[in-house]
């Protein structure tokens, strides 16, 4: 277990980095050949352009279709990577996730959960099946430190955590991206030539929308929170902050549906200024905005009767809900 | 059962309706005595006042502490009505409630159990000791309205719902204020010579702090939303804003406390411009007020790591989220 040692932003040369990120690659892959699992994200999308150049077509890189993703992702990003030459393979794997998720609802079993289908499972099978020996994965500076912190138990960063992912699940992590910050890793995008659309993308959870999910996570509450948040994408895209998310609540709160008393679902918005997600606040969004918000996930998501807006800072907040 | 007439705001002579209801009240008594229950609300302080004026010491009125009351409350007003020469009496009800609502966490069954508590149990000894046979109620013409149209189930509405509440309680309910909206009902209440702190008091729900704790109504819990209340109240007490209260979610979220991951409470605050509570819609709080009410609550109510502010309508949102 090496130290990871942070670049910072100012002395980032994406040239440079680039160069020996990718010659790095090529190096401790040899000959064999290397797969890496595309999310969409800022993080895995470099990821995948370092290890293109680097590995051609030695590398192989999944989209996996949890069932968790954002709505029309998985098209949307494979046509993505067409368009820059870099073939991605979807693959759905919606039932082996929704089947180790039915019932769970403490957030560390649904992390486990997801973290096994997907590694174990899913990514093992098709580790073996493809033969590669490696894995190109988008770890970042601050998924270690908060790791370390004890603040978030990541799914990516198993190797920082002592955990031998050779013997555990057949395979070797390599993380080209894991001394940067998400600052940096958009600077590498841009020069690698990711359209501003892929780089500048809010961070996305690994866990997805069932991050966003509290409570059971089954295909019919993923598909509430997909809805709410498309429409905070499309309200908050241009507000210029950090990341902005739609959270499902468990909790039913009293409502009214066609001048009912009625019991509905309750949607909470976070949207967040930061530099680097290790704190943020609020973005002070206009009521304008805001009621925008609440009148159209009230208005076209089935069953929401109820929208907040977070108003708390991080810490004591932290990004995500789950 | 009769139909209640709504007396509108403009066509309201405070004067001549205090006149009509004190004789009212005095007419139906006769030689009896009535008693009434006094949560501090503007509606059963005014009902209080009009009682005392038509009845004096045949009236006995009680403040029932359910132990679901805000911050300092059974005192406060037990001093506010001392001072206009009403005696009040306070009756510890807290163990009862709570062993009513134990383990309970459907809205409606909570409902059912403070109600029959509050009525059958509690007030019905009160009544059967005192040799009552009247009770005063606060029931508001908005109360009439949403009960007919489904929205609200009003615990103090049992005669408008065709409950003959002599046979079932084992008392006879007279309702004075039932053809005015809350407007109308500050209105008499300053007429009657209630202090501006009691009659603009904003509304407070029948239920009490059990309408704002989702899940099971325990004394912690309540002590939770109980603090988060008081902090809510006071910064909020100047905006003018029609109502505004705190929530208790039942949902647990991520947060940090001391530099750490941990699972923690969720409270939501509600504030709303409307005339009547029939519609409203969220107060334009600045985000300087919302996020001293943030980092009050996180830092003054043990637990709470996230704090939320609606910015749902009404409709589809109701007041309350119980």
């Amino acid at each position: 277990m090496t130290e990871i040692m942070e670049i910072p932003l100012q002395s980032l040369d994406p040239k440079e980095f680039i160069t020996g990120k990718v010659s790095e690659i090529a190096r401790v892959v040899g000959t064999g050949s290397a797969i890496n699992a595309l999310s969409g994200g800022v993080d895995s999308s470099v990821v995948t352009l370092l290890g293109h150049r680097a590995l051609g077509n030695r590398l192989t890189s999944c989209f996996i279709d949890t069932g968790l993703m954002r709505k029309d992702e998985p098209e949307t990003i494979r046509a993505w990577f067409l368009n820059l030459g870099v073939p991605v393979t979807i693959v759905d794997a919606r039932e082996a996730f929704f089947d180790a998720l039915r019932g769970l609802k403490d957030p560390e079993e649904k992390r486990e959960a997801i973290t096994d289908t997907f590694y174990r499972k899913v990514f093992g099978d098709l580790v073996r099946k493809s033969g590669a020996k490696f894995l190109l994965q988008g770890t970042n500076y601050t998924d270690v430190e908060e790791t370390v912190a004890g603040i978030k138990r990541q799914h990516n960063i198993l190797e920082q955590l002592g955990i031998d992912t050779e013997a555990r699940y057949g395979y070797r992590v390599l993380e080209p991206v894991i001394e940067l910050r998400k600052r940096g890793i958009r600077k590498i995008g841009e020069a690698l030539g990711l359209p501003g659309e892929m780089y500048d993308r809010p961070p996305f959870p690994g866990p997805a929308l069932a991050a966003r999910v509290i409570g059971e996570v089954t295909p019919e509450r993923v598909a509430v929170v997909r809805e709410a948040t498309a429409i905070v994408e499309e309200l908050l895209e241009n507000t210029g902050a950090f990341q902005y998310l739609a959270i499902l609540h468990e909790d039913r709160v009293t409502g009214m549906t066609g001048g009912r008393r009625d019991f509905g679902l309750q949607v909470e918005v976070r949207c967040w200024d930061s530099t680097d997600a290790v704190t943020g606040s609020p973005t002070r969004l206009s009521f304008e905005i805001l009621e925008k918000l609440a009148d159209r996930i009230t208005e076209e998501v089935e069953g929401v009767v109820s929208v907040t807006y977070n108003i708390t800072k991080k810490p004591p907040s932290t990004i995500e809900a789950v």
